[in-house]
C-alpha cells in the first residue's frame, strides 16, 4: 500500500537538525549555527510530525508525514504522498489567497516534509474558541479565503483544461479521500468498530439517528455530491483545527485532504465547526463567564463568514470570469446582465444549501464517528458533554432532514438556540 | 499541439493491406491471402479514416484517427490520442454492455488505429431514421446501454478509487472535451465564424435565440454541469450517427469523446437526436408516405428509451450497488427500504431533467452551430428545411426555459407536436 522510498525516515530533533543544516536558504532564515537551534516536536494532530525550529534570526515550522495514522498507530498505514498533495495545494492556491496561507519555503519529496513559515503569535483557532477569545477579522478572512481559493480553481475563472490536468494530479490523493468517504459519510450511520460516542448518555439518541432513514438518505446525497461535484480544488478538511489565528491575522493550514470537489464542502467544514463550538460552550463556562455573549459572537461570525464568502465570490465572478463555465462571450450584451446576475445568485443559493448539508455531516461525524473534537472531548463531566453534543446532533439532523426551513442565515440563527437538549 | 509519433502515417488501402498482413489474428479472421482482400475507405464522419476489409472468411472494420478535423481540413489540427481514448472507453464498458458495442480485435498505439468487428447488415441509425425505417428493439437496447455503461462506471457500482483513476486517465482527452465545450455550449449562443444556419429563412429566429438571456443562462447551466458533474464514464457523442442498427441488433460506436461527466449528457444526446429526426420528417415525406405514422413511432421510441433506461438503472441499483455512493451498509435495515427507494426515484428525476436540458443544447447546436446533421442538411428546399429546423428550435427553447413544464415523458409527447413552425 504505502511504498516508503529508500531515503525516507521519520525525523527526530537530531536528524532534522542535520538535514536542515544542508539547506542554505533555511539556514539563512534561521540564523546562527545548527547546533544552537532550538527544535521541539509539537504535533498534536492525527497524522504527522510537526517541529518548530528556532535560530538566532528566525524560525520555521517543519511538517513531516508519517507512514501511518498517528492517532491509530502503525496498524493503520497511511500513504506518505499526502505531503506531496499538501504542497501541491499550497502551490495552486497561494497565488490567489495572498497572506491567508503560511509561506512554504521548501518541500522535500523523499522525506515527505514541508518547511514553512512559523506562525507566531498564532494559535490553533479551535483552542481560541474553547478559551472564549474573539478574533475580529477571522470570519471575513475565512470567507475571503474560500471564495478566492475556490473561485480561481473553478471553471468560472479559467479554461477547463487547467482543472482537468489538476484533477488528474489530485486523483492520486485517493487514500485521503477514502478517509473522508468512510469516516464522514458512511461509518457514523452504521455500526462500526471505529465509531465511539459519549455512552451511555447518548446511546438512545445515537440509535435513533442510525434508525432515521430520511437522515441517512440526506447524508448519502451529500456523500454522493462529495464524490461527483468537481467544482473547485477544495481544502478538504477546513475545520477550526486547520486555521491558525492571531488578533489580526488568519492562516489556513493542513490541506492534505485536498481534491476537486464541491465548494460547499469547505464552506460546511468551517461553518459546521463554528456550530460545534457554539454547542460546546456550556462545557467551557465558568462562574465568571457563562459564555452567553460569546455564543452570540460565534453565531454572528457564521453570518459574517457566509456574507463575506458570498460577496467576494460574486465580485470575483463579475470581475474575473475568464473560464468556460458561463463564458463571458455568451453574455456580452447589456441586456444579458439581469439574467446573468439572477443565475449567479441562484448558484450561490445552491452553495448555501450545500454548506448547511455538509456542515451537518461534519457535525455528526465528530460526535458519533472515529475522530472527535476537543471542543467536546475536553468537557470532563459526561452528562454535560452529552447534553452539548445532543444539541449539536439535533441541529445537524434538522439541517439534513428539513433543508427547506433554511433559506437564509437568519433561519440558521433562529434555529441554533432552539436546538438544545432538554433531556430524553 | 499534436505531436505525431514517428511510426504514424495516414493509411491508404495499400499500406493498410501491408500492415494488416503482419497481424496473425486479423489474417485468420479475414481468411485468404492479403493481396486478395477487398479494402475500401467508407468514412463519412468528421474526424477519421474508416476502412472495410473483406477476406474469404470474414471482414473487419479499421478506424484510424487523422491529425486534423477531417470536415475542416489540415488547418484545424486535432490530437491523434482520441483513438487511444476510444479504445480505453471500449475496454472499460464492453464487459458491462454485452453485445451492444462492436468487438475490438486490436488497437495500435502508433498508428492510432482500431481494428474491430465489421457490422453487417447494420447501417447508421441516422440513415435508417431518414429512410423511415422502424427498429423494434432499438430504444430498449439504447436505454439498456446507457443504464449499464453509466451505472457500472459510477460511484453507485464500485469504489470511488476506480473512478478517480479512470478520471485521471480520461482527463487527457481534453482536446475532444474542448470541442464539446465550444461547439455545444458556447459558439451557438454567440456570433462565431464557425457557426452557420439556414439563411435568410432562420435569421430572425436565430437572432432572437441569441438575444434570449434566459435561454443562454439555461444553456450555460448545462455547460457548467457538463464540466462539473463527474457521475460516470460517458460516451460523449451518443447521437444517431454513433449507433449502428439492423432489424434486431444495435451497436454503439465512436466513443472518442469519452470522459467522466453527467449521465444526462448521453441520455440527452440520443433523446435530442430522436427529436431532431421527428422534426425533420416533413423534409423526407413523399406522396406515398407523409411520415405521420413514422413520427408517432419516433415519439413512442423516446418514451421506450427513457422507460428502459430508468427501469434498468433502478434494477442495477437494487442488485449491484457495491459502490461508495449510497453505500449498502448504511441502508441494511428493512425499515430503510422505503426512504432509499424514494431517494433513488428522486435521483432518476434529476437524470430526466438533465436529459431534457442536454437534449435541447444538442438540438440547438446542430441547427445554429458548426456541425449540422444530414436529417436537415439533406432537405433540398431551404424553406421546408428552415420550417423543420424552426420547430426543433422552438421545442429546444421550451425545454431549456420552461423545464418545470416537463415532469414526465407524457409532458414531452404532448409538447413536441405543438412546437411546430407556423411562420414568423
Amino acid at each position: 500500500m504505502t511504498s516508503v522510498r529508500p531515503a525516507y525516515r521519520a525525523l527526530d530533533t537530531q536528524s532534522l537538525r542535520t538535514w536542515l543544516a544542508t539547506q542554505p536558504a533555511v539556514c539563512e532564515l534561521l540564523g546562527g549555527a545548527a547546533p544552537g537551534w532550538s527544535i521541539r516536536e509539537v504535533g498534536d494532530g492525527n497524522l504527522n510530525l510537526v517541529f518548530i525550529v528556532e535560530g538566532t534570526v528566525g524560525a520555521v515550522c517543519v511538517k513531516q508525514a508519517l507512514p501511518y495514522v498517528r492517532a491509530a498507530g502503525p496498524s493503520w498505514p497511511m500513504t506518505l504522498e499526502r505531503a506531496f498533495y499538501e504542497n501541491a495545494y499550497y502551490l495552486e492556491v497561494a497565488p490567489h489567497v495572498g497572506g491567508l496561507v503560511p509561506a512554504v519555503y521548501h518541500y522535500d519529496p523523499e522525506l515527505y516534509c514541508i518547511v514553512m513559515e512559523c506562525l507566531s503569535p498564532h494559535i490553533i483557532l479551535r483552542h481560541g474558541l474553547m478559551a472564549g477569545r474573539q478574533y475580529p477579522r477571522l470570519a471575513n478572512h475565512l470567507g475571503e479565503y474560500v471564495a478566492r481559493a475556490c473561485f480561481f480553481t473553478s471553471d468560472l475563472a479559467r479554461p477547463f483544461e487547467r482543472k482537468l490536468e489538476n484533477m488528474a494530479l489530485f486523483a492520486g490523493n485517493e487514500a485521503l479521500v477514502r478517509i473522508s468517504v468512510d469516516l464522514i459519510f458512511t461509518d457514523p450511520y452504521c455500526e462500526s468498530p471505529r465509531n465511539r460516542h459519549t455512552s451511555p448518555q447518548l446511546d438512545t439518541l445515537v440509535a435513533r439517528l442510525r434508525a432515521d432513514a430520511d437522515l441517512k438518505v440526506a447524508a448519502a446525497r451529500f456523500g454522493q455530491k462529495f464524490l461527483n461535484d468537481a467544482q473547485a480544488l477544495v481544502h478538504g478538511d477546513l475545520h477550526s483545527g486547520s486555521v491558525m489565528v492571531s488578533e489580526t491575522d488568519s492562516r489556513v493550514i493542513d490541506p492534505e485532504f485536498a481534491f476537486y470537489g464541491p465548494i460547499g464542502f469547505d464552506l460546511g467544514a468551517f461553518f459546521g465547526n463554528l456550530l460545534l463550538s457554539w454547542y460546546s460552550q456550556p462545557g467551557h463556562a465558568s462562574a465568571a463567564d457563562d459564555r452567553a455573549a460569546y455564543r452570540d459572537w460565534i453565531l454572528e461570525q457564521t453570518c459574517i463568514f457566509w456574507d463575506s464568502f458570498r460577496t467576494r465570490f460574486l465580485a470575483l465572478w463579475a470581475d474575473a470570469a475568464r473560464g468556460d463555465a458561463f463564458p463571458a462571450r455568451m453574455f456580452a450584451r447589456t441586456e444579458d446582465a439581469a439574467a446573468l446576475q439572477a443565475a449567479r445568485a441562484a448558484f450561490l443559493d445552491t452553495l448555501f444549501a450545500d454548506m448547511l448539508g455538509f456542515a451537518a455531516c461534519k457535525m455528526i461525524r465528530r460526535i458519533l464517528g472515529f475522530a472527535h473534537v476537543i471542543d467536546f472531548e475536553s468537557i470532563r463531566n459526561p452528562a454535560l458533554r452529552a447534553a452539548c453534543e445532543a444539541g449539536a446532533l439535533s441541529m445537524a439532523r434538522l439541517l439534513l432532514t428539513q433543508p427547506q426551513q433554511f433559506r437564509s442565515m437568519s433561519d440558521v440563527v433562529e434555529a441554533v438556540p432552539r436546538m438544545q437538549w432538554r433531556g430524553e
